[in-house]
């Protein structure tokens, strides 16, 4: 087996346990009236983080950890999580967030793993070696917004976000259905097996560098995933918003980010 | 038992069967390289519309059927159904569509239920005595948009939509954190429950009365819910969209449109 098989399996193993933690915790009060629940967010969050960390000094020893809640190490290989991608639906019980990994090494992802444990669909990808959904392999579809089958999906947030792109917003929801499952990296598995055409994120005020799976999937899958300005950047440091696209729309959406003079709140 | 109570339950039966029936086309292909299945929506819709109307013929004959894909009888009882909201998700295996069933009476919705069968969570009122998820009373929140816990539902379909209110939320965008489920009724749920504060639904060109259930579900949680423009409207014919609201940023919102000349496409 090589090393980057290794690394996969590894990856998935912990995104299973961590879908059961999800599930876990997701079930919590479940038919009660509940509203908004931050606390099963905090209680998921720090579960999986320790359990990543726990396993990665077992295995990997050598290696770093940046998770969302934690870190440790100081290797040039290093473990990217985010424990629950989309905590603000989550917290209110819709089933749409998802657990991603990656292992980021330079900055740039070689293995990615997403998983969603509502619907039991495993994404994963390793640099030069295509994409897969459990054990289908996934491509991106050819969709533009002309198609009245073409989805995109906009974070929208604010308070929270990094760049105001409500400009761009503006243009885009007037030619492309929009939705918005509040999890960035679930709408970008939608883009890698061809479900949407396009996911924008405006980066947030908090650390993100935790797309990095999201970066290697897409591709893998045929996609194109760059900063908010269509640039290459690192996925071991804070990043610049992303477009996360099937390639054909980029470049449209790439310039109608850049016609606006888009500046941080 | 009262009438009432008996539509009640009646509805409720017809509910968990349609979310049975969701589950079973939504889980076809599961784990496979899909991408969009219309096939799925058609036969979910098909089937649970003929359940329907077969029960009612049996135990209220002499009511009326309107459902998204058949009809039947010329009754002042109607009851008023969406087999499957939120298609464009389902076709996509994302699990936030939803079923729904209201007995409307004179143009008024007197009873409604609305299924997830995703979360397990059947929300429910009857005119005049509270609404409930599961078996736990709900209640909207109390959450302006200046509120960092304020989350909107916007649906934004440019080619489907009746009405452009781009304008619209081109402004929300800039104030709350929004999402878009893909289903106004599953969002509507979660205005009743005090998850979200407001949902936005610009009308569709086809018919779309099918919110009749989320109408009583969400007043009876104490909310608000008009047609686009601020005002009450029948729930047995074409609905004029409609603002769906914890009643506190109701008039904010009808304000918010009434100040942009919506124009149907």
């Amino acid at each position: 087996m090589k090393i980057e098989e290794k690394y996969l399996e590894f990856a998935k193993n912990i995104a299973y346990k961590a879908g059961k933690i999800m599930l876990k915790y997701f079930k919590t009060n479940n038919g009660a009236s509940y509203k908004i629940d931050q606390t099963i967010v905090t209680k998921a969050d720090t579960e999986i983080n320790d359990y990543l960390i726990k396993q990665v000094k077992k295995v990997f020893p050598t290696h770093s950890v940046d998770g969302e809640e934690d870190q440790f190490g100081n290797s040039n290989y290093i473990w990217v999580c985010d424990p629950v991608d989309g905590t603000a639906m989550y917290a209110r019980h819709i089933p749409t967030a998802v657990f991603s990994l990656a292992l980021v090494v330079h900055g740039k992802p070689i293995v990615g793993v997403v998983y969603d444990p509502f619907t039991n669909n495993l994404y994963s990808a390793i640099k030069g070696k295509g994409a897969y959904q459990n054990n289908k392999k996934i491509k991106v579809n050819d969709i533009d917004f002309n198609d009245i089958r073409s989805v995109s999906n906009v974070d929208i947030m604010p308070k929270e976000q990094y760049y105001n792109i409500s400009g761009p917003i503006k243009e885009l929801i007037e030619k492309s259905y929009c939705v918005s499952l509040g999890s960035v990296i679930r709408a970008g598995m939608c883009v890698a097996n061809g479900e949407f055409n396009l996911a924008l994120f405006p980066g947030t005020k908090h650390k993100n560098c935790d797309i990095a799976a999201v970066k290697v999937i897409v591709e893998e899958a045929g996609g194109k995933v760059t900063n908010l300005f269509g640039d290459e950047q690192r996925y071991d440091q804070d990043i610049d918003g992303a477009i996360i696209s099937n390639g054909k729309v980029h470049d449209e959406i790439t310039d109608l980010v850049n016609k606006y003079s888009i500046k941080s709140f």
